[in-house]
């Protein structure tokens, strides 16, 4: 059947002439072409200890699974580890999904709010929204989905990256980069000498693109235990970052929140109780005997670099012009199930 | 009930004394609140012949209704024709949403692809993703969503603004503004006399923010009918940009399609034919009896002015610290129901 589709790469090329297709392949790849083509070695295995897989009510009778990667050090920690204290003892079996709001977030918890909190969850202070930069955090020999960057490398020692740079293409902060497989943004401060202007990396913190997983809180000073959780089902709500714990994406079954009806209520909050989901259970991966095992695309492979080039300069053969840019929302890290 | 959410503004500060709730208000009011004071003639009429109403058919027996708002001139004209001869032969009813692929788009039109299109449907060439640059297209007093852009207007004659200026914002192009209540980005020429370094804008686009409407094709130099449209129910996908028409936006029901059950086949199409979402009928909205009217804030108003910079800038109860920037998908511009 013929499919006039926007981005059809995939499917059009098939219905092309051997030779065209071949040669669009060869000449520009599409991004995910170049991902199927990725070596082995490029791509690194997620700690099943990293997971978290939460079993909604299944839904005419389909399971519906949602798993999610929690971040690495130095992001969030704080956060994580009572994440990890709430998933051994429980907490969040026979709790639900209460908020679906369009193009924002579906957040999940306790909807009575009087249900009990383990012992010994730690107070986060906000300062933990972010952390310092430190070299190797990053793949800095690109920043801001650029293999060689506008940006001029003066020297990294004490563990500083110093550059010299114009803002390199992230609105919400001076550059973005990876960490992992995290997007993540970046400040810097700046110092002369002379009249040579200095810019420092300074501070990193992870962003809020479509399914990252972030922390529920009321007002500041307030910064949320991680009981109650949230991911982005929208356009990036970038405003939020530095604002409020991220914690980890959605790597599988985002389909099974992002589908949900939205709520009626006031911030999508679902009204009657029976509008809510139920929640079955939430393990850690190693405590869930069928959990799949999952690996991504390391963000310092020569795959990844051309993946996100090709992320930022479309050519395949769909594609007219070259948007010549990218933010990071746009070039989500692939992931995938690893071959047991 | 207390709600250990995110972004609850609206909530939280009705639940602090009064005072410093209205201190809150005051100092630094929320966008939404922005909105609400605005002045009665700051808000501009949608005209319902600008409007196209879908009717899906009704889950549990509610009725689902999406309105689509298309795009004025100088935009897209060649498309919109076609969708209002498309309308007016009702040849939408009995057609389907036969494509729903996650953070992506939600995609409608003839599944068989054997309907015959009417007679008179313009092929329009691929240089009308973009128009020509004319000043009065967007609120040129500020670019970026900024009041006071780092742009140094230099004059502006024969249509033309000129500027010099840093790229100002939009990593997809040179800078972002708003057409009437779309969202758009420009392109710039640059010349030099002598040393001075002049940037004249050059064309300008919309760009595919979350509800942005568009128009399925076929590889180049197919531009599509606009027969096949789609809407986007996730990230921006800004690489599309100039790759493909964008005819307008929905301004009401999308969570009728961003909400439908995500497709399992390529590209997110639905495998089976009883997934396909039918559709009732698509009509223009002077067509429709009780099709409710809309007005959008304008983008000229001190309103809006003040709306994009809260939006960059929150400052408001929630936020401990103001990102400072905004793309501009992240700067919608309000639509509300028009009293009668």
């Amino acid at each position: 059947m013929k499919k006039p589709v926007l981005f059809a790469c995939a499917t059009l090329l098939a219905a092309l002439p051997l030779s065209a297709q071949e040669k669009e392949k060869k000449e520009f790849p599409a991004p995910g072409e170049i991902v199927a083509a990725a070596k082995t070695e490029e791509w690194v295995a997620i700690a099943p200890s990293d997971l978290l897989v939460m079993e909604l009510a299944p839904l005419n009778a389909k399971p519906r699974r949602v798993v999610i990667q929690l971040m690495p050090p130095p992001f969030s920690q704080g956060w994580i580890g009572n994440i990890r204290k709430l998933a051994a003892a429980k907490w969040w079996d026979g709790t639900s999904v209460n908020r679906v709001q369009d193009n924002y977030v579906v957040q999940w918890g306790d909807a009575t709010e009087k249900k009990a909190l383990p012992e010994g969850l730690a107070v986060v202070p906000e300062g933990e929204y972010s952390a310092r930069f430190a070299l190797g955090l990053i793949p800095w020999q690109w920043v801001s989905g650029m293999r060689q960057p506008p940006v001029t490398v003066l020297s990294s020692r004490h563990g500083n990256l110093y550059l010299e740079a114009p803002n390199v293409g992230d609105p919400y902060g001076y550059a973005y980069s990876f960490a992992g497989d995290f997007p993540v943004s970046l400040s810097r401060t700046e110092s002369l000498n002379g009249t040579e202007r200095t810019i420092t990396l300074d501070r990193i913190w992870p962003v809020h693109c479509y399914g990252m997983v972030g922390v529920g809180r009321n007002l500041s000073p307030d910064t949320g235990s991680g009981a109650e959780l949230y991911t982005v089902i929208g356009h990036a709500p970038r405003h939020l970052d530095r604002n409020i714990a991220l914690v980890g994406r959605v790597i599988e079954g985002i389909e099974h929140l992002s589908s949900l009806p939205r709520g009626t209520g006031a911030l999508g909050f679902y009204e009657k109780e029976e509008e809510r989901v139920p929640i079955l259970s939430v393990r850690m991966g190693n405590d869930v005997k069928d959990a799949p095992a999952f690996e991504y695309l390391s963000t310092e492979s020569a795959s990844f670099a051309a993946y996100a080039d090709a992320r930022a300069n479309r050519r395949d053969a769909f594609f007219i012009r070259p948007a010549g840019g990218a933010d990071i929302c746009n070039i989500p890290v692939p992931v995938r199930r690893k071959a047991r």
